[in-house]
C-alpha cells in the first residue's frame, strides 16, 4: 500500500489554533519532514507542533537552499520529492508543517509539483493565516458585506501597498517593517493616517500595537508586524 | 465572576477543520448563541459544530433580521448585545458560531461594538477560511513570494474584480454566480481565460471543477462557489 504526503498548516504560533485535523495527521504520521536551512520556518512550525508529536515519529531532515538561484532550488525540490516519494512507496505517511496556511507565502507550495511528478499522493491541510489572527486578536473585521479585502507583502517604495490602497476597501500589509518610512508617508498622502493599527509579535508576551503616524514614520517596527488598513476607519473595542 | 462570549469560527463545512481551541471552547460553553433568521448561517456553522457538542449545553436563539435597514439591525444587535450581558453578567460563558472565520464577511463583527457598549468580554477566535480551504483542497498556492492576493465579493457588471486582476497577481473572486457571464467576458477581454479555477461545493460529493471559460460564459455557476485567478498560470496537480 502506497503512503501519503500532508501539507500542514499549523497556524501563527498558538499550538491551540492548530484544526483537529492536522493534529490528528500529526499523531499518526510516520515521518515528519524537516525542513533545514538557517531561516528557518520548519523549525518555528515544529515547535508550535510539538504538543502534538509522538516522541516515536521519524524526522526527515531535507535540505530546502535559501537562495533564489533557480535552477539549484528545483534541483533541490527533485531530490527531496525523490527522497519523499521513496518513504511514501514504503507505505509511509508524512507531514511537513507550514507556519500559518500552506497556500499563504509557503515555500511547501513551490514543491508540490515536484511531488506530483514523482507520483506522491498530496494533500494539503490549510491552516490559520496570520492575518486572520491578528484581525480575531484585534476583534476588528477585516471585510464585511460587499467590502474588498488586499493582501500585499510590502515591497521596497510601497508601489504595491499603494496599488492595494487606491483600489481595495481594507488591506492587509505584510513585512510593514520593510519600509515603514515611505508607508507612512503614503498613507498620510493618502488621508489614512488614521485608519492603521500595526501590531507587533501578536499574540506573544512582548505584543504591542501601533496606530500612532508618526511612530510609524519614525521607522521603528519589528520585523514581525503585520498591519491592518481599513478606508471605513478603525475602532478597536 | 463575569462570563465571557466568544465568537468562533468553525471553518468551511468539515468539522475536522475547526480548531483545537474552538473544539474546547465549544465543549466547555454554558450557552451556544443561535442566531435566527431565514437565510440562517448561524444553523450551518451549529451542523459543523454538532460533533462536538453536549447535550446540556443551553441554546440562546436571537433574531438577527435579514434586512438592509440600518436603524433596524442596529435596535437588533442592541438588544442582542442587551440580552447577551445579562447571560455573561451571570458567569456564563457564550459561544457564537460563525462559518469560515469571524474577521472575513461575517455578520458576527457587526454586534461586537454592541457587545463590548455593554461591557461583555468580547473574544474572537480564527477559523478557516473558505478560500484558504478552497486553494489547499486543489494543492495551489494563493500566493507566494512577493506576489499579493485580492479577495473580492463579486458585484453585478465585475468593475470591482476588474480592479482587483489589474492591480494583483492572485484574485479570490466570491460569489462568481452573481454576474459570471460578465466576469467570463471580463478574463477574456484582459488574456486571463486560461488562468482561473472555479470550485463549487467545495468537499462535497457534489464538488465541482470549471477551467473552461465557455462554460463559465454559459452562466450555469452554483451559488456555493468560489474562483481563483492567478495571472502566472494554474497548474492542477
Amino acid at each position: 500500500m502506497k503512503g501519503k504526503f500532508y501539507g500542514i498548516g499549523v497556524g501563527p504560533g498558538d499550538p491551540g489554533l492548530l484544526t483537529v485535523k492536522a493534529v490528528e495527521l500529526i499523531r499518526q504520521a510516520d515521518v515528519i519532514v524537516c525542513p533545514e536551512s538557517k531561516k528557518d520556518e520548519g523549525s518555528i512550525a515544529l515547535k508550535i507542533a510539538a504538543p502534538y508529536l509522538r516522541a516515536e515519529t521519524e524526522q526527515l531532515a531535507l535540505v530546502f537552499p535559501m537562495t533564489h538561484d533557480k535552477e539549484i532550488l528545483a534541483a533541490a525540490w527533485r531530490e527531496n520529492a525523490i527522497r519523499i516519494h521513496e518513504e511514501t512507496e514504503k507505505g509511509k505517511t508524512l507531514v511537513f508543517l507550514t507556519l500559518g496556511d500552506p497556500t499563504v507565502f509557503s515555500t511547501y507550495m513551490y514543491m508540490v509539483p515536484y511531488l506530483v511528478e514523482q507520483g506522491v499522493e498530496v494533500e494539503t491541510v490549510p491552516g490559520i493565516t496570520s492575518f486572520t489572527a491578528v484581525a480575531s486578536r484585534l476583534n476588528l473585521p477585516l471585510t464585511l458585506g460587499h467590502e474588498t479585502l488586499a493582501v500585499v507583502p510590502l515591497m521596497k517604495g510601497c508601489e504595491n501597498a499603494r496599488a492595494a490602497l487606491e483600489n481595495f476597501d481594507n488591506c492587509v500589509i505584510m513585512k510593514p517593517s520593510h519600509d515603514s518610512e515611505t508607508l507612512a508617508a503614503l498613507l498620510t498622502e493618502m488621508g489614512l493616517q488614521d485608519n492603521f493599527v500595526l501590531i507587533s509579535k501578536c499574540g506573544t508576551e512582548e505584543e504591542t500595537l501601533c496606530t500612532d503616524i508618526n511612530q510609524l514614520a519614525g521607522g521603528k517596527v519589528p520585523y514581525l508586524s503585520t498591519m491592518i488598513v481599513k478606508k471605513g476607519g478603525i475602532s478597536l473595542g
